[in-house]
Parts: C-alpha cells; sequence; structure tokens
C-alpha cells in the first residue's frame, strides 16, 4: 500500500509496516555519538541477536565506516551460521540524512559528511539497504511496534541532552527534508535564554535533562544530574520542585503549539527523562490541558521500547526496502 | 497512486492530483456563510460554468441543504444541456466535517449537525459525492493549481476575519480529524488579549483583518477596515504603521513555530488581507528570516486563486473520489 516513492524515500508505513511478511530476516544498525547498537531482527520484529560496538568517532569518519561495514559483516555471517537468511540492511543515524539517496550529508557526532552510506554497504553486502535519521526510526517504531500501535497522529518525543521530535501524521513518518520536528527549538519564552542555535527561550534550553541539571546547579550551587533533581522532587526538595515546575511549563507551552497546528492523538515521551515517568508526565497533562481550548488534547504516555527504539526502526526501514513499488 | 485509505477519505493527493484524467466534468460548490459559489469544472480543471447563490442560512438548516440539493441538480442539467456527462459531486464547506463518511458533524455558519451530506447527495444525483472543509480544500487546489504547484511541503494560511490554515505535508493534506491547522490559535504573547476560543494571546487577535481593523480603532478611535489601514500605511501614517507591525510581527512568531515543526518550503497567504500584497508580505518575510537560525526559511508568497481556491478544490475532491482504489 506504499506509493513507489515512499519506498524509493526508505519510509516505511505504520499502516503496513506491522504485517509486513516479504522480508523475513534483516540485519539492523543504530549509530550513535558513543556506540553502535546492531542487530538480527526476525519476521515478528524479534531481536534474535544483538551486538554492541564503540563508535570510534574518535578515530575519525573513516574508522567509523569501517566498523560499521565490519559489523555488518559479522552479523551477517552470524546469521548464516545460524540459518538464517537475511533479506536486508538498515542503519539509523544522527544527523541529516538523504533518506531516498542513502547519502548521510551530515552528522556531527560521526563525523560523516556526504557519505554514501547505502551504497557502501550495499557493495559490501550485496543487499537493499535503506538508511534513516535515528530519530524518525524511533519514532517509526514505536509507532508501529510500540506505544503508538493504536495510533494515527502521533509525536515521538525524546528528552535526553536535547530534545528532538519524531513526527508521525497520517500513519506516516513526516521527514520535511530533514528539517522536520525541531521541537526543541521551539521558542517557550520570548526573551528567554540564549541557545546554541542562535535562538532565545528555545525549548531545550528549560526542558532537557542538561538543562534541567545547570538549572538546578544555578540555583543552588550543586552540579547533580536531572535524575537526582528528579530524585529530590519526589522527597519535595523546595529548590528542586521549582526547577522541574519550570521544566514541566515549559514542555506544556511547546507542546500546546505542537497541538494547536498537528493534533497529535498521542505523545510518546522517550529519552533518559522519561525514566522519571509520572513524575514528569501527570504534571505535563495538567499544564498541556490547561492550555488548550477547542484543540484535541493528546494522551501522553511513556516510551514503550527504550533504547531500542532505533534499532527497531531502522529493522522497519530495512524490511521497507524490500518491498516491491 | 493514492491507497485506498485516501480514496475512502475523500482525500486527494497532490502528486497525481494534476494529472487525474479519468473524472472529465465535476460539478463543485464551496458553501460559505453568506453565498454559495458553483460550477461545473472541466478535465483541465477549467470552470465550464459558474452560478453563485445566498446561502439562505437566516432560514435554518433545511433551507440550506434544499439550496445546495437544487443547485447541484441545475448544474447537472445545465451540464447535460451543454452536452457535458458530470462524473462527480464535490462539496466544501466550513466547520468539522468527515470526509471519510461524507458527514458534517458541525458548521455553525450553515447550521448543520450531524448532516449526512454525501448521502443526500449521492441519492439525489446517483454520482460519486465527495464533501471536505472549505479551508483545506482550498490549500489542496492551491497546492495543485496555484502557487504551491512545485512544493511538496506547504501551508495554505487565509488571513480574513479569521485566521485558518491548510497545511499540505509531503504531497497531501493533512486534517488530523478535523484538528490540524489552528495557526490563528496559536499564541504569540504568554498573557495576550483574550480571544474567543477561550485562550489568550492567539494570533487571530493580532493579526487577522477584524484584529487590525480592532486595534487601529483602540488606538485611534476610527472604525476603519484592514484594508483602510493598510492604505494608510502605505501612506505613512504612524498609528497605522504602528498597528500594522504589531500585525506582521504576531504572524511571524506564529509562522517561525510552525517553520520549527513542520518545515514548509513555502507559505502561501490568501484571504482578504493577501490583498495589500508586499506591504504585508515583505516585511513578514525579513521578521521570520530574522527569528528563525537553522530551520528551512520558507518562501512566502500570494494565493493565486483568490476566491475560487475552495471550489476548485471540491472540484479536486470530487475527481479523487471517481478514482478506483
Amino acid at each position: 500500500m506504499n506509493s513507489p516513492r515512499d519506498i524509493a524515500a526508505g519510509q516505511a508505513d505504520k499502516r503496513d509496516g506491522a504485517s509486513r511478511g516479504s522480508a523475513g530476516v534483516v540485519v539492523a544498525l543504530d549509530v550513535g555519538g558513543t556506540r553502535i547498537k546492531a542487530g538480527i531482527i526476525g519476521p515478528a520484529h524479534d531481536v534474535l541477536l544483538d551486538r554492541t560496538r564503540d563508535t570510534g568517532a574518535a578515530e575519525g569518519p573513516d574508522e567509523v565506516t569501517a566498523r560499521v561495514l565490519n559489523l555488518v559483516t559479522d552479523l551477517l555471517a552470524e546469521a548464516e551460521a545460524g540459518g538464517h537468511a537475511v533479506d536486508a540492511v538498515g542503519v539509523a543515524l544522527p544527523g541529516i540524512v538523504e533518506e531516498a539517496a542513502g547519502r548521510v550529508v551530515l552528522s556531527a557526532n560521526l563525523g560523516w559528511r556526504d557519505l554514501d552510506l547505502a551504497a557502501r554497504l550495499a557493495e559490501r553486502t550485496d543487499l537493499p539497504v535503506a538508511i534513516g535519521h535515528d530519530v524518525r526510526a524511533g519514532g517509526l517504531a514505536e509507532s508501529v511496534l510500540g506505544a503508538g500501535r493504536q495510533c494515527r497522529d502521533l509525536l515521538f518525543l525524546p528528552i535526553g541532552t536535547g530534545i528532538a521530535g519524531a513526527m508521525i501524521l497520517d500513519g506516516r513518518p513526516y521527514a520535511a527534508g530533514g528539517y522536520a520536528g525541531e521541537i526543541g527549538h521551539l521558542r517557550v519564552h520570548p526573551d528567554g535564554r540564549p541557545c546554541g542555535c542562535g535562538g532565545r527561550g528555545c525549548l531545550e534550553r528549560y526542558s532537557s535533562a542538561s538543562a534541567i541539571a545547570a538549572a538546578h546547579a544555578d540555583r543552588t550551587g550543586e552540579p547533580v544530574s536531572a535524575a537526582e533533581v528528579a530524585a529530590r522532587v519526589a522527597a519535595g526538595d523546595p529548590d528542586a520542585v521549582a526547577v522541574w515546575r519550570e521544566a514541566v511549563e515549559a514542555l506544556a507551552v511547546a507542546l500546546a503549539a505542537y497541538a494547536t497546528v498537528c493534533a497529535p492523538e498521542l505523545v510518546i515521551v522517550g529519552g533518559g527523562l522519561a525514566g522519571s515517568g509520572e513524575l514528569l508526565l501527570e504534571p505535563l497533562r495538567a499544564s498541556l490541558a490547561a492550555r488548550l481550548t477547542f484543540q484535541r488534547v493528546p494522551r501522553i504516555v511513556r516510551a514503550e521500547l527504550g533504547d531500542r527504539a532505533g534499532l527497531l526502526g531502522a529493522a522497519l526501514l530495512a524490511r521497507a526496502s524490500t518491498e516491491s513499488p
């Protein structure tokens, strides 16, 4: 049911993503700045085998490429040894990715620039290869296999060092040439804190794990993690409560804007900060609901796939690449 | 290339919308609160004949329905007299519309509630019938036939008494169950003017034609139209300039949020206020560009189809309804 262009673009469609059976087993990689998560994924989206390796970004982009190519080769050998015929390879990574062309435009974390990654992998493996943006791949996985299974319009919102967004609209990942979903840079305060993007008052400067830790340190002089701030909120510490409230309010401002424009049924919060669970989600639901009038009020839930979302998303992209147009 | 669901939903897809030839001639209506614009539309999206009638909303919802049904019957007769075989009927209207079911949930302007409009028209005409939301239909028409012909990701932004938005994302109209695109209710001032929606600081309270007229009247005591305010801006009147600047800045704040999330290539400004042309668009472009850092900066242009956008969009929906799944 995907249009040829969707397939050409390496985009899976959640409407049929879960039922694809034409590809049996795929090899998937989620290449992060520090570690590569890799796996052999079965037809029921089950992880038959997984491996984690250091990315080696400090040793330069060619070393990262070599590790990715070698890891794929190793996994193909392991699959063969296990009697699995691999149908395709999928890779998720951070940065600007031209999914249709299989090309990495720029990945600052990995040192890659203008890399024909899909072509390199296809040459090595003789298999169909799909590449995709890690957060969008994770959002696809949550929408097909995780917390968003029942929804067509949703936002996957990983909150960690930064804040990203993957938009699933009408059942499809929406990329806008790689520019979509920059929720972390919605301006939540007209003249707020300066942001690394060059703007001011960006959400990321209030509600990311790093911003929460920094705001708490500014206030108390104590350098503790966002997780520790959360623990202190639970214990009723007034400084932690004030920092937390500011982070929650900023998230609600940003989600109110998102709800007004995109009207999702569901917001799936992921990343490290999702670990604080209802301590974050319950006041966020209340603050968002208070800001909306006639708009559709989205449910807000925690992600289900944890740090496997990118890997499972890469597998979905691999699977989609084997579909005939 | 549309998926069956898109067809079932009566949604056209701009990727093939312009090239559809299976339906030759269609009858289209754009039902507004005051007037119904209707026409016989040919295979090249040419208006073969058009008619305008009063909506008759003051006489109650049944009268509006009767006028719509009779107008369609009249046009079918005129088409037959002219030797045109009509393949389908399309109707665009304001309100909450379930396009897939062909049902009007609520149209405050027309007095309709829970009306199976498509079924009523199909019964009368024995033809495929599509219904759609007027602004989204207009956005579809601008994207297929008007200013957005070359773009896949765009926002159609009619600015009149209110401010609406029709989103075309990845070449498809995005509806989110009818809730999408409420740009007029993005909050552009944290504690701004109260809005009829129950919120505060909504864009519509700063940048709609009615808000511009009201702000000018508040400032000067002179009740003049937004068009007159624009004329005074062009003449350098300082009160008019101040009011205009506030309206432009509020639009830029809202479009910056939209660009951060949806990253359109193009914003098409329509509605009455588009009549002021570059007086509006030039400072809007400058203010938006100053607010964006890494985001994709959309082009901002004036709509091309004027008050025929809804009618031509209804014709596109009609045409889509004749496509086999």
